[in-house]
């Protein structure tokens, strides 16, 4: 995932009452033999011996590893979905063009010069600019954007601004949500103060020496100043030696920037349906990855995960009425351009779209089911939400929103499904080289599978629509 | 701590016994004054504002950082200690030469060249040799050092050996004793055999993409060939990528090596003794560290929870019959280098030891009190037992050992003691670039700070030598 659609902490205190979990027969649209196939899929992908999105996993980041957008990486990452999808049994396997702007991290280094010489780790901020060789700067720090924000103009001249705001570790992963501004809005703030350079506290919830990068995303304007996240304990450190009151001066080398656009692909496998073919359910996650790791909880796991739940609907010899179709999103980390492509080129096809979700914060569990339908079509998610049950998954109305990828359709009047997953250790690793397949636990993919399949199967049973082209077309979450 | 003297499970299976915890007056050496002295020390050191020992090792790790020996930074060290020893209040600071052998790590990289392109994360032994610019070779997998030396002669002829092992975790460190072999003994045990360069798993117990460093050891009838440690989610990739069957070559690119000799010091605080001055009783850790952290639980924390040790007596007016001389010693990492330096000068003076001992094994708390001393002196340990048991502490008789540094007095026949620490946490960050000031809880360290004031104060007092002079002499721990 990128920067948006995290919840705040507000909008999770209001969603504090479950659904009910009982329902009259009235309000039970999906038929007794759906729920029971249902549950067929939901045992099948908890079965010991299940794993294929581990396995889906493992050969996506071993045998491509990080995959940039824009960079051959990204590309092997292209060729290896198809592939895939044509191995699992897709019935229809194809790629969908996108172009996007690339941009390559290819030297970082810091270090405080005085009083206290002492190498710092950190990372550039996703298209951050470079600083054309090293550049020093004495450092003042703020506690937060808001800080930033108030500070005097001019009176940063020639600083290298640092936020040290510490983000807060949650279930939800709202933390994310209220320390993200000091990546995204930080370095055009800081820019507009007269600051040289940003260095932000990494978005992360861990005390490791691996910094977290993260798309920026610079203001018309200011003028676009070179941007980096330091690891927490570098952190700390800097905060330490700004405590005893000296000036202290770092040094600031970053060789990166953006390249110009190139051309990728999303890349889509479906499951055919049959009376309903045209119309379609979409799960998938991001194909794309930031560089530092190998994209293994974001999103390796997500496409694994929602690639083996269409794959296990195949395995079933299962007929939906709708089409499930699996997307692999091309540069999600970069705003979603993928997503933006999917949805320019299907804009006249957002009735058809039954309903969109995305596995996108991480490789835990899933926890909770949201869902932004009509409210006619309420009967069937609460329907869905009682096969879910057993998962550990509370159904739950309100709130929230879909992932970023979906968002895009979902802006332009899609219905859209959330399955939450725990983010607690999720940003311990996110968008830094830890985000590695050894943090992944294979039964809880087993779990997210289950869910996944659930989801995708009973909403192509859906008797009717679940509003898309009847639902507040603009709406950004 | 380097690589000697942990534990190994077999030694740790022989200690289950713990002492007896009452003990006859015939049996109690100690003056029910020091006693109670010594409940006075204990309960002050565990004070809540009582926060020295983490303030030592704040100070250290933010205002020098990193201190690999024969770097300026080791000797902004030295000048740190000296200091510090003085506003503490110790009666005599002086400091002793060391000549080391400097070694520099300037630039380290890897990746798979094929079948998978990916970078990989490695970071050089200590001391290894450079690859004199990128080397290339295929990898052989060997499950762990015996395995390596079963292979046949030739038969590695130009491969890069991959040894595989992972360490296992414990509160003993005794994981460490079993993997360590491969970082020591490997880079020789690969070269007799043909190979052109040695990658090992990293000796760690973390899943961090950050290597652990560490010294390797040539043989003199084997080739000096470069040496790395994968982190452990690199290893993982390798192994996965080799579990496909297909010919892995790995790119090395490791510009490190030897620089001649550096000087430098083994720096020494004293709190003077009163009628038995001229015998003393050393505690201590060491100032030196690796480059690729800032050095906070190996070893600041140990020095630090010694000099509070000492600066606690020293404020509490009390005037110890013996001696009680801090030792922060230079360049253990090497082998122990400053110690034996210390050996070296001190050799005639080893009936002048109490005994000694030193904090080296992380910053959380200690469990276990064990000694080396003649029998007759077995009764004073117990009552020095007595009044660390409150902290937790069990005074466990035989097997263990001194640590690194006093091993080399010890060595010499002088009496010891192991104020043992529960190293359950320690090789997660041992060695690597995640040895920094946030991994230390401040209430462990005040319970170290305790069990040393204890100790110390209560070997000064004892009416009897603790054995240094008569124990045997040239034995390895």
């Amino acid at each position: 995932m990128s920067r948006r659609h995290v919840l705040s902490a507000a909008l999770a205190a209001c969603l504090l009452a479950a659904a009910p979990t009982s329902m009259a027969a009235a309000d039970a649209p999906l038929s007794a033999q759906d729920i029971a196939t249902a549950v067929k899929l939901r045992e099948a992908a908890l079965q010991p011996d299940e794993h294929l999105a581990w396995d889906l996993t493992e050969s996506l980041t071993t045998e491509v590893g990080q995959r940039l957008a824009g960079t051959p990486e990204a590309e092997r990452g292209v060729a290896w979905a198809v592939a895939k999808f044509k191995a699992l049994g897709y019935d229809k396997v194809y790629t969908e063009p996108v172009t996007l702007p690339l941009w390559l991290r290819r030297h970082e280094d810091a270090s405080v010069v005085s009083p206290y010489p002492q190498h710092l780790v950190v990372t550039a901020l996703g298209h951050s600019v470079g600083t054309s060789g090293p550049m020093q700067g004495e450092v003042v720090e703020f506690a937060d954007l808001a800080a930033l924000k108030a500070a005097k103009p001019g009176s940063l001249d020639g600083k290298i601004v640092y936020i040290s705001h510490r983000m807060l570790r949650s279930k939800t992963g709202s933390g994310y949500g209220e320390a993200v501004g000091a990546r995204s809005d930080g370095p055009s703030a800081a820019a507009r103060l007269g600051a040289k350079a940003l260095l932000i506290r990494s978005i992360g919830t861990d005390s490791d020496r691996l910094p977290h990068t993260g798309m920026l995303d610079y203001a018309a304007d200011a003028p676009k100043i070179p941007a980096a996240a330091l690891s927490n304990p570098d952190a700390d450190l800097l905060s330490h030696m700004l405590r005893r009151g000296k000036p202290v001066v770092v040094k600031l080398d970053l060789d990166c920037g953006e390249q110009g656009l190139a051309h990728s692909f999303n890349v889509i496998g479906e499951i055919a349906g049959s009376d309903k073919a045209n119309e379609v359910v979409t799960i998938g996650g991001h194909l794309d990855s930031w560089d530092l790791g190998t994209g293994a909880i974001d999103d390796a796991s997500g496409l694994a995960i929602t690639m083996a739940a269409g794959a296990l609907i195949h395995r079933m010899h299962l007929k939906p009425h709708r089409t499930i179709r699996v997307i692999a999103y091309m540069d999600e980390e970069s705003g979603g351009i993928g997503a933006k492509a999917y949805a320019d080129a299907h804009a006249a096809q957002v009735k058809l779209h039954q309903i969109g979700a995305e596995s996108d914060l991480g490789a835990d569990r899933i926890y909770a089911f949201h869902a932004g339908v009509k409210p006619s079509a309420w009967p069937v998610i609460e329907q869905i939400g009682q096969v879910l049950a057993p998962l550990g998954i509370v159904t739950e109305k309100g709130g929230y929103g879909p992932g970023e990828d979906p968002s895009m359709m979902a802006a332009r009047g899609m219905a859209w499904a959330d399955l939450s997953q725990d983010a607690t250790r999720y940003f311990d690793w996110h968008h830094t080289a830890n985000d590695t397949l050894d943090k992944i636990d294979p039964a809880a993919l087993g779990q997210q599978v289950a869910a996944y399949a659930v989801f995708a199967y009973l909403s192509s049973q859906a008797p009717d629509s679940f509003g898309s082209g009847e639902l507040p077309v603009g709406k950004q979450y």
